[in-house]
């Protein structure tokens, strides 16, 4: 594993936001992400929360528009937020639209030709990047949280639903909890996957949750004026879901919040604070 | 005057940000603005604190990188952030660098031509735009504070030196404080205003409180990793004329910290403690 390259550092509520690079074995290719490391740890190691952002997203967005290194900061926790795609490998078409391909990786491993090189997002964020991070950064490897934005907020929920001993605590911001059924998923999907909706499931939140898989309390937070709340996100198939096994949700509704960050500022705080609880 | 048209709208905190174009008199053309109103004002008119950006920022750089929403929601303050120039009248060489022209009006009515038709962001934000905020928004015209960043930290000590009885407070992060003697400024004035530098003194914040105008106490933060320090923002020129005419001046220099809004949202919850503290 070779270290990631400093790209930028910046002083921030006390603590320092960090710009790297890196070459990912899983990607085949230089990958990007920002670190937030609080002060006053004091050689300990903290706990991290990984953010995964949505279509369009960079490593950066996250970390400039959200507001949530103050809260970070408080908490004594680091912030990890990776880009949301491989940019240095190009296929046919990567760049063709703003929902596919480039910036939108959609936190999977890609099994159809020819996206089964490099995106490979899945296991990117839930075990390559975690590693790098344990291996460069105070981070406590028993004490990860994930959360993330819309495609991000699939990406959280997966994340978690699938490797439930590595991320212990999950929220997410409007996120897509049933790719498999709405647009943008089943784009995602039918090119990453191949047409055999089977194979959808593993990656599908609402699906894993009706498949059996289970996680402490979750909290999600969506915004009732979001303009692709009902083409979309269709929380209720993931609070059905979620209703009839027996997981633990909190689904909180907004009147008049949208889909963008500063609907994210709004609630960040309240999302580090679900994580500190469980995580401690 | 005619009334803004609403571009977007988006709730945050509990209040709302709006993104607003009009037809600007001073600059013959249209402008941009956001403005964030809070909840909760009950039909009363709030204070208002009038935000200018630096270099090549928009209307939209503030209001979504700053995280300053949540104290205005908490104050009960109305925020205001114009754009950085003229976009509509156009001309030439106005695009041609990124520290002249378009996004880098400097917040001064220009004299020389061809600048002097259109380029008169002193009188539009210190004239024109309160009274546009004042006709449309809950903003008591009574209580307007000013603060900005880098050029627009300039744009903010020269607004309220010049207009001490509408903008009551005064604060900035890293701001341009001599422009008549750094890289920035003088490429600014020697254009916007010609060659003749007794006329630059009327819009240098050192040089208008050697010349005796006073204000409240100023609230400045200034990083000491800023990469801008040495060579434009020279805040020892502004202390030193501050403490030599008696000016209350509380210049605070942050380790660590550089020029970007990573700095200004660490602090920016001090700056709307100093306007309330004087406002009310």
């Amino acid at each position: 594993m070779s270290a990631p390259i400093e790209i930028s550092r910046h002083r921030c509520f006390g603590g320092e936001v960090g710009f790297y690079r890196h070459a990912s074995a899983e990607i085949g290719g230089e990958m990007k992400f920002s670190v937030f490391v609080p002060d006053g740890l004091g050689g300990a190691k903290a706990p991290a929360l990984l953010y995964l952002a949505g279509l369009t997203c960079t490593e950066e967005t996250f970390i400039v528009k959200a507001g949530a290194q103050q809260h970070a900061a408080k908490a004594g926790y680091l912030l990890v937020a990776p880009d949301t795609s491989p940019r240095d490998r190009r296929h046919p078409g990567d760049d063709s639209s703003w929902d596919f391909g480039l910036g939108a990786g959609f936190y999977l491993d890609a099994t159809a030709e020819p996206w089964r090189e490099g995106y490979r997002m899945g296991s990117y964020v839930s075990s390559e990047l975690p590693a790098v991070i344990e291996a460069n950064f105070p981070a406590d490897p028993a004490r990860w949280g994930v959360f993330g934005h819309s495609m991000g907020g699939h990406g959280a929920l997966v994340t978690a639903l699938r490797h439930p001993d590595k991320f212990r605590s999950v929220s997410a911001f409007a996120p897509i909890v049933a790719p498999s059924t709405c647009p943008w998923g089943e784009k995602a999907f039918s090119n990453y996957l191949g047409p055999d909706r089977k194979t959808w499931a593993e990656w599908d939140a609402t699906a894993l949750v009706e498949s059996g898989r289970r996680l402490p309390p979750i909290l999600i937070d969506q915004g009732l004026k979001d303009q692709f709340l009902e083409r979309e996100l269709h929380p209720h198939l993931f609070e059905a879901a979620c209703a009839k096994a027996g997981q633990k949700l909190t689904l909180r509704r907004h009147e008049g919040y949208d889909h963008g960050y500063y609907f994210i500022q709004t609630f960040v705080g309240d999302h580090i604070a679900h994580h500190k609880a469980i995580l401690g």
